[in-house]
């Protein structure tokens, strides 16, 4: 194994009725006035909201409403929210949502403390505090609700990138799976993805070998079995409370630092060449995973390819990589997501455009030299 | 899955040398006093004590010694530390050792700011304060370093009881794997043993069923079979060095709240049962929980058959739970850990001696219902 430091304070608060808890848990922390993000207007109607406003009432707690986050969260939205919170003089923010809702929160977070613009963070410059952030989940997918990690979109650069700091690990996270039972079955199935898709980054990427990572590896093919099931019943029955429950911890603990602890340096090149297509077409991030993520692999499996063969064998009980690569694409497939890039209407003509875009951010996470744009063009095109 | 709060805030440093930065880590936390705690001379022989002191030196942190924790550590020695602790008004305390080093540093840090006598938390009072607590791990076996629990043995009572809080887990852990080559092959191997029973106690005792748990017992199954692994490395060559961290930090994750979260209410029969013979005996933990657990899991097998039937396929690829346990009674013997009372010299006649020992605590932990002593005893015959 490799040297780690693993570091997670979040505090998690999972089952019925956790999003009433807000209030109380905004009161033992000594915080008496918050911006209260959301997204879109689903929230106010499915009753959440209103019962978030009761709780923090309840303590007494002020609040300032800010709505309106998109999915893939957008700079100017950003920025707005900061000079909001600042103006009402917020001591935390309490974001109500999804993945998305979370990152934008921490990036308020950080913005509101701090005398540079947000975005310069974006571009690498390092995160030295933030307000504390409160999260109550609304979809099983991003695991931003235990990771310090968030993703904002550039609309006027084109640019969505990340930050990622010990400052912005949520001080608690609310998780009530009930609250995931009224996610369609299209992003129901991009979440899976989604937490796939973190598991198998660092699977896949680490130094090839892996007598070292046993444990790591065991622990990554339990969350995957395990989301792939727990989508699947979702599939069939969207109140399956049990899949619901066991989706949304799994999510968490798919990109909360654990399943790579120890196994050395890894990198994330299918959410790199994702961030281009939702940056440039603002598709779904599951969506733009499982299109980049079989293509990706076929293109890697050279590189690792005992790895690729474990998980053939672990996840399909399959003897060679190749089969289970193209297991998971067929599995992505019948889950309802799509796996070519003409499924979600992007041209053929713009792999040069993407794959420069996401070449940037290759630059920008030290993987340039893997990853020039001929080669993000060559693994589109598998797509 | 059930409700649960997960909340580990302890931050872990994993690596070659980590031990060196108890300096830098106390100072960043603003503590300049500290208690350093340890156990016996090999601490110092080896050249451990040595670095600690030096890197506490390099950062002008001052310290008071205090050594000769016992194995099974003692009541009257957490006492005299407490004392010490307060005359020398320390700030912090660094717990250098193996976990009954680990848990009399928590018990230290608990007293220090205590009014009352520290055997009043261990018969129930809640913990509401403790010093911070940094801790230098030597052996992989208890996960102390990564949770809220103390067990101390009153030697006047023979009560060796438990406390557990959120203001227990240490601050931060340094675990550098190499510290523990040296451990001999028999603590090595009851390390091992004390690992895979706090996995086993929540998999077998929670509720049966089990559809909305298949998380949780993939990562156990995952831990344990990594965990046998290790052991039967270092066995055959005790400087393994991938097997020695891959242990380390297994141990680590098999009592740090992980694996239970979620699973419902479970409890700790093994342990209730060897606390009682470690009290009485003196024996090391984990040879008396190899004693235990073969006895305990023919007795329990008939009230979550279909568990021990998954225990059986998953870890020893065998169809039968009772082959399962004879499988894991047969595997603690190979590795040279004690699998019946009269191995560990322990007298047939003392059985009703034991049962009401261990009964004590059963009523404590809130099974004293479901374990009279004359289950405990028919357990125990058994063994």
């Amino acid at each position: 194994m490799y040297d780690f430091i693993f570091h997670n304070p979040t505090k998690i608060i999972f089952g019925a009725k956790t999003e009433e808890q807000i209030g109380s848990e905004l009161q033992a922390a000594g915080i008496s006035n918050v911006l209260l993000l959301y997204g879109r207007e689903s929230a106010r109607k499915s009753g959440l909201l209103d019962r978030v406003i009761a709780a923090l009432n309840g303590r007494g707690i002020t609040f300032v409403e800010y709505g309106g986050v998109s999915s893939n969260p957008l700079l100017s939205h950003t920025r707005e929210g900061i000079s909001l919170a600042r103006r009402s003089g917020v001591e935390a923010v309490v974001a109500v949502g999804g993945g998305s809702v979370l990152d934008e929160g921490k990036a308020i977070a950080v913005g509101v403390v701090a005398e540079e613009d947000i975005w310069e963070f974006f571009l690498g410059k390092e995160v030295g505090s933030a307000l504390p952030l409160f999260t109550i989940l609304t979809l099983a997918a991003t695991g931003s609700e235990m990771n310090g990690n968030a993703v904002i979109t550039n609309e006027e650069t084109r640019q969505k990138y990340n930050i990622g700091s010990p400052h912005t690990y949520p001080r608690v996270s609310l998780l009530n799976p009930e609250l995931t039972h009224s996610v369609s079955p299209a992003y129901s199935a991009y979440g899976a993805v989604d937490a796939v898709a973190h598991l198998i980054e660092a699977y896949f990427t680490k130094e090839a070998g892996g007598e070292a990572t046993r444990l790591q590896d065991r622990m990554v093919e339990g969350l995957i079995k395990t989301i792939m099931e727990d989508a699947e019943a979702i599939k069939a029955d969207p109140h399956a409370a049990g899949a619901r429950a066991s989706l949304m911890w799994a999510a968490t603990l798919a990109l909360n630092g654990l399943t790579p602890a120890g196994v050395g340096p890894y990198t994330f090149p299918n959410h790199m060449i994702e961030h281009a297509l939702s940056a440039l077409y603002n598709i779904a991030h599951g969506a733009g995973l499982s299109i980049v993520i079989p293509a990706w692999m076929a293109w890697y499996r050279p590189r690792n390819p005992a790895q690729f063969d474990r998980f053939a064998r672990e996840i399909f009980k399959l003897e060679d990589g190749a089969a289970g690569i193209a297991a998971l694409k067929e599995w992505f497939a019948q889950l309802g997501s799509p796996v070519t890039l003409a499924e979600a209407g992007i041209p053929a003509d713009d792999l040069e455009k993407i794959a420069a875009n996401a070449h940037g951010l290759a630059k920008r996470w030290g993987i340039g030299e893997l990853y020039p744009p001929a080669t993000i063009a060559e693994i589109l095109r598998l797509a």
